[in-house]
């Protein structure tokens, strides 16, 4: 689908970056909310939503595409508030992290017709619309999760992404996602935040990063309310991972203890090899 | 100091860099050296060296600075070898990453009036003359670890990094250097080693790397064989730092198996502000 009025309902990082992308790309009408009324003038100002009324159901009742980019726990109350809103053939996704408990939210409440559930792999550890830029979804992959009975819906909301912000959807089932996205983003999180609180701790004051130990820490800037959510939402899947790094730990630590350069060597290589590979 | 001629043992990402940035600050000289031709061959065709003669000692007798750049174990032979071919007057020092082996056999030589070490904090996780390029120190941290009675020979080496390469020498101890470095650049490593390994294993074919994650396992894809050498050389440092890890991450754990929202905020809210002031 290619909305002719789309809203989108948060105006950070993630929310300010869809309104202006969709805006450049065209779509005659964009508009946005915010709990934020400075958010919501920002918004206005830059040129990133046509409108910014003050409350977020005058958005869902006008729009052809709503768009949940608050966060994630705030997405399931307004997918309950909202979507019974839309007008006939309207289409509502959001873009949590975790996708479970809005598909499971979405199926009680019967919305497979309405909605179906997405999550960009584009973020930015920055907050705010300050944060947001027009280009932050191209040739990014976005994950599109479909309710029970809504695998329409779920195509139209990938045509969306595809055709307007030029981005990579792959529909999968939301279990899957979850458990995909503990492994390759909430873990990194984990482990950078757990990297960070070290150095904050330990480094003495002066001690300065090299760009490899900048790189590592960077996503623990990220919003620390924001990632409580989302690992409390994916905890199931999250905890297991976290209590797994203990035997990896421990093979480095044993190699180092008996001076085995080959173990160490052996052990680096694994994760050299498929580091390398990802950036092909 | 300046010098007329400068030498470079070793043309891979880094001693490549020295060379070509050398160039461009215009030294008159530069003259290095590699074990493998075509690396020194490819320094020649790119104008990165003046000259590369086939041995090392040709180089070590031709210069007034001379900069070990190969790997740290063999930068530590290289010393023994070298310094002592040096013209009278001229200085020599290193850029490997541990400071304590080669400070301590400079200390042993007696090689205080000629010798100091060097880390500069700028390196890439590619490797080889082709991951060179000529502002890789521009800015940087260079830390500068004189030998017992070398205090003259370090400042004239710390003025050598700021005044032709433009960077930020620092002079310290080599124990606390280190110390320091172990925890902001060896445990960084040593993490995202981690972290690429247990994705290496786990993640299924296909899924996806968010830029973040990106970031987070970014340094994993550097030469294995060059951080066995480092981690081996600073474990003392090391391994209890890798040790330490199990306690925080057990609070993190602790947190989410309660479900305790406010705890595991205030973990992650350690490590954000202390990431956000280093960006400033």
């Amino acid at each position: 689908m290619r909305p002719h009025t789309l809203g989108v309902i948060g105006l950070g990082a993630i929310g300010g970056s869809l309104a202006r992308q969709a805006k450049r790309a065209g779509i005659p009408k964009v508009v946005g909310w915010s709990p934020d009324t400075a958010e919501r003038s920002a918004a206005a100002r830059e040129g990133a939503v046509d409108d910014a009324p003050a409350r977020a159901s005058d958005v869902a009742g006008a729009v052809d595409l709503l768009i949940l980019a608050a966060p994630p726990a705030a997405n399931l109350d307004l997918l309950d508030a909202l979507v019974p809103q839309l007008r006939p053939g309207a289409l509502a996704t959001d873009v949590s992290s975790v996708k479970r408990p809005i598909v499971a939210r979405a199926t009680a409440g019967r919305f497979g017709a309405r909605f179906a559930g997405s999550h960009p792999l584009a973020g930015t550890h920055r907050r705010g619309f300050e944060a947001s830029r027009a280009e932050l979804f191209r040739g990014a992959v976005v994950y599109v999760t479909p309710v029970e009975n809504g695998e329409t819906a779920a195509r139209e909301i990938a045509h969306f992404w595809q055709t307007v912000l030029e981005a990579q959807p792959v529909i999968i089932d939301a279990a899957r996602h979850d458990t995909q996205v503990g492994l390759a983003s909430h873990l990194p999180q984990a482990i950078a935040s757990l990297l960070a609180r070290v150095l904050a701790e330990r480094l003495p004051p002066g001690a300065t990063l090299g760009p490899g130990a900048r790189d590592v820490t960077r996503l623990a800037a990220s919003d620390a309310r924001l990632w409580t959510e989302i690992f409390l939402m994916n905890r199931d899947v999250l905890l297991p991972e976290l209590r797994a790094l203990r035997e990896p730990l421990g093979e480095l630590e044993g190699a180092l203890d008996a001076g085995d350069a080959a173990r160490v060597t052996a052990w680096l290589e694994a994760g050299a090899r498929w580091r390398r590979a990802i950036d092909g």
